[in-house]
């Protein structure tokens, strides 16, 4: 048999093995996998660089399907390569099965999960510039991408990115059967607009049948051959292709095929090859980045004043000389968020991404996957325009670290398109997440070392205005901890980050009236420290305050009523929180107008004691 | 004087008041406002037709500035079309001014609040589609760009509708000054980048010196002669142009002159000129949509079982037919959310906005500028791409219905990537935000009727699987109520959507042991009918249960939870919820998995009351 004849009689496998698959639940896409199966026939036999018995060998390639939905043809490549066996592709779907609906890292050989559309090839450009800039190895990525997903702008990201590092190491296949869920795409088989947008965009571009494998041979080949710049094939191919019911046909997105024994019949039966996919080549070792052991974290005294979001730049830069696996990425705002002071010490591990905070937090995504650690920063509110990439990420159980800024009200005259208020709801509603909360300079620091070592999504949230330092250097402050700052037990009032400032105010104010409140600094909104917060509540007879500059929504309050609500005694909790949308103004002035200054604070408080002990 | 002259003394003034409005507070973007000043000079002289005593009338063309920190511009163009005065000018970025940082509909001329870079010319998307299709007027739109934002995939998306739907009363212009907050953009000067890229994706592109006020002239007129696409200008400017000090220059965004007299004398000093801004011809009415008032809402008989996000293709549809005003927008996969149902009832006003949520949450935002009612649906879990412009849709003031589907575990095989498990926290932490989670066909076509008149976003979650019939099709269900639908005083559980079918299975169990469960249906998460609530947790002596298809942060559990912080009773609240990462499986498998089907809630509740009144 000439290579050919085996590309097509695997591209067949493939195919039946995706219709068998979906067939076990009824349930799957067959027909996005049969389009692109000898697009992955051509890429395993020859191409693609793998050892499947050592999915950690950091000379592997990557192969990344940003069509996730054509799981189907993944699993049945993996069983071409002999990696799964028969019986455990028929578990696709299955409930406990590895074999998800879409590929997540539940399997050894997936780096990142996708089947949100629209991001597998800005994981891809993450991996292909830790492979280019920071591992320095030879390693290859291949991104099997839908024409439908085209049309969300995360691509265009990742386009535009990958061309800017000149990330030759990066291929993109675009799958163009045409037909999108409900009807045909935007662009139909118009190869040409791909093939024009790429090339604006600054990519090597191969228009070709997806069908014929020797100009797929050639496609791949003139991949490798082509240097600073990455390489887009763009594949005209057919949905369903090879079974007549189905091939090409409106109504067959995301449905077993209705006859399976038929359509594996039409293609010719089961097939049994186990193609010997090549194994990478292993002659350099990952570069890794010189340390120098001599740094410390940064230190304040008393008496200071200091940005917590200075000090994340001032500690992450530290952390870059004593880790040289630390990585840092901002969205054109580096001289706000202070990842300038990391990006000037270690230019050969930062990297620029622009305003696109989707690339951004997927480069992060991709970094981890090779053991890069990766902090990225922004203002806070402009993470939400990367949620779904965030809440991807916890899928992909991928431990990445991100910094937002200019939190809340606080921030004064920029006015509220820049004022975080959301963002404390938005990442503690992540699976596995972790949100910090500092208030001071000392405790950044420390909370920033913290951060490297933590899984999963790790959010901290800063502050833009100088804040006096209330904590020694020498302090801890484990995640998942609290801080009791003024002991009392009239009133607990709950604060972190710039409110924290505020309750201490009010407590002394308090105080001059003989009210004891106690201060509690929630550094750690996520987890929480239960214990502490419920000892408050019995210590004052449940009379709690939470403050926060946020709206009421999702962030201190919920988590302080979560923690309470596991406890067994009566509780009156009054949440001071945003709740008018606020201008433009002095950060005191929005503050005061936001009922969440020292003045409210203490109101509140005096209110709150009066009316549960009755008049004094 | 000749016009260009006129042009080019409007173009000084313009910079000389972006200066000295920002040297007000000392804060804001002269030197972004001053590199787009000559290319908005033209534009209000000779272009623009809008009647500033008229905001809204429908003839107004439409003016966004996508670079919403160039606002010192935009108040200085309202200055000199004589719409505020020099004192209100001057009131900029302070305490209580409607001319904040950032500009918002907090003022009668704006019709998009930007600040997030990447919207603006989304939004102008939107609001000429409802120029072209809905209103069939020819007024344009004019959106001033910053280069910097191109980097932001939503632009692309833009780019990319702009031209699908051949939007030739649509003009960007983008002021290629060619530093960004931190430093240079990715491209620089490279013109021919930006055109490249533009041409690509099918628009009409001019590349102009941005101060040469005659090229600036002959380009507008080539935008207006242009038909069938978009038209983009791509100015080369000088940020902080004519001001030596500054002109560009880097370390000079977003902060005041250091020395603005010195700077207005540059400049030439002070000038008064008032333009006479183009009125809008006034010729033809908006086009209206027929109406059918036979048309009724859709019922459902007791015994059917029917999906929510069934009932709500079928109830849009029907609202389609009683109000001329309802659009419907979806992101490719309207056989899902049945949103096709009314698309193909009400094919006019249907935009297929492919797989690009942040186009379609900005499209629905564009044209409700012009009152149309937009009713936009996806998964829900896809709306989590949109957060930013669903956070800034609130700041503009905008009214906007989403629908999400294929909410929780209970979507089965499909896997965690389609589950929406964080909608609810995201969208509730939207200020001004209505959450509705159906369970029932009829209450679900009420509800969709009421989103209608409903200001603001307003989120509707519907389930993919068919559930029974639970309600008669003449209740009502208005917003911010509950529904007790077993009684009972030993424990409350409150579902919504698939929970509350599980929470009825589990009551009925648990009444055939003695335990009386009161279920209550929060169809309304937010706002809560926090009276309810309290009257539940009266009644049982604080035994409650809360049972949700979503992670334990922020989202129901949470609702109650803030709901109950304002009784005055102890209460022993647990919350079922989604708190390991689902796989695939079927959906009783995974409400099961979750614990949060019919036997879960019945053991947690056996055990709630157990414990809160001793062995029974």
């Amino acid at each position: 048999m000439t290579d050919a004849e085996r590309w097509r009689e695997l591209g067949q496998q493939l195919r039946v093995d995706s219709i068998r698959s979906t067939a076990v639940t009824g349930s799957g896409h067959p027909t996005s996998s049969m389009s692109a199966a000898d697009l992955m026939a051509v890429l395993m036999s020859k191409y693609l660089h793998y050892d499947f018995d050592a999915p950690d060998d950091p000379h592997n390639d990557h192969l990344v399907f940003s069509k996730g939905h054509a799981s189907p043809l993944l699993y049945s490549m993996y069983r071409a390569a002999g990696a799964i066996t028969e019986e455990e592709l028929l578990t696709f779907r299955v409930f406990g099965s590895r074999l998800q609906g879409h590929p997540t890292p539940a399997i050894p050989w997936v780096d990142v999960a996708t089947g949100s559309l629209g991001q597998g090839l800005p994981y891809g450009v993450g991996i292909a510039l830790a492979g280019k800039k920071l591992d320095r190895l030879t390693y290859r990525v291949w991104v099997l991408c839908g024409d439908s997903e085209i049309a969300e702008g995360s691509m265009w990201e990742a386009f535009e990115h990958a061309a800017f590092y000149e990330l030759d190491n990066l291929t993109a296949i675009i799958d163009v059967n045409r037909l999108g869920q409900r009807g045909p795409t935007m662009h139909g088989w118009d190869l040409g607009s791909y093939a024009d947008r790429a090339r604006a965009f600054g990519w090597h571009v191969i228009e070709l049948d997806g069908h014929d494998v020797d100009a797929i041979d050639h496609a791949y080949a003139e991949a490798l051959a082509t240097s600073g710049q990455p390489t887009v094939l763009i594949a005209k191919t057919l949905k369903g292709r090879g079974v007549k019911e189905v091939e090409d046909q409106l109504g067959w997105h995301g449905k077993a095929l209705d006859n399976p024994e038929a359509a594996i019949e039409e293609l010719g039966g089961v097939r049994n090859i186990v193609v010997d996919v090549p194994k990478p080549g292993r002659s350099a070792e990952p570069h890794r980045f010189d340390t120098n052991d001599d740094v410390q974290l940064p230190t304040w005294e008393e008496g200071e004043e200091v940005a917590t979001r200075r000090a994340y730049g001032d500690a992450l830069a530290a952390l870059g000389s004593l880790r040289g696996d630390v990585v840092a990425l901002d969205g054109e705002v580096n001289n706000s968020t202070f990842a300038e002071i990391f990006a000037k010490a270690h230019p050969d591990r930062y990297f620029e991404m622009y305003i696109a905070e989707q690339q951004m937090v997927a480069t992060a995504v991709g970094l981890q996957v090779r053991n890069w650690v990766p902090f990225a920063s922004s203002f806070a509110a402009f993470f939400s325009r990367a949620y779904d990439f965030i809440r991807m990420a916890a899928i992909s159980q991928a431990n990445i670290r991100l910094c937002g800024s200019h939190a809340g009200v606080s921030i004064g005259e920029d006015g509220p398109s820049q004022m975080a208020l959301e963002d404390l709801a938005m990442i503690r509603a992540v699976h596995g997440s972790t949100v910090l909360y500092p208030s001071d300079p000392n405790q950044t620091a420390k909370l920033v070392a913290e951060m490297a070592d933590r899984e999963g999504v790790v959010f901290m949230r800063t502050t833009r205005a100088a804040t006096p330092v209330i904590y020694g250097a020498d302090e801890e402050f484990p995640i998942g901890g609290s801080r009791v700052l003024r002991d009392g037990d009239d009133i607990a009032i709950v604060g972190a980050g710039i409110t924290l400032h505020e309750a201490l105010k009010a407590a002394d104010q308090l105080a001059g009236e003989g009210i004891s409140a106690r201060v509690i600094d929630l550094y750690s909104v996520k987890p929480v420290d239960g214990e502490a917060l419920r000892a408050a509540a019995e210590a004052t007879g449940g009379r709690m305050l939470t403050v926060e500059d946020h709206w009421p929504e999702g962030g201190i309050g919920d988590a302080v009523l979560e923690a309470l609500s596991e406890g067994e005694f009566p509780v009156r909790l009054v949440r001071l929180a945003v709740r008018e949308m606020p201008g433009s103004g002095k950060p005191a002035e929005l503050l005061a107008a936001a009922g969440i200054d020292a003045e409210h604070i203490a109101e509140a408080a005096r209110s709150l004691v009066g009316a549960a002990v009755g008049a004094r």
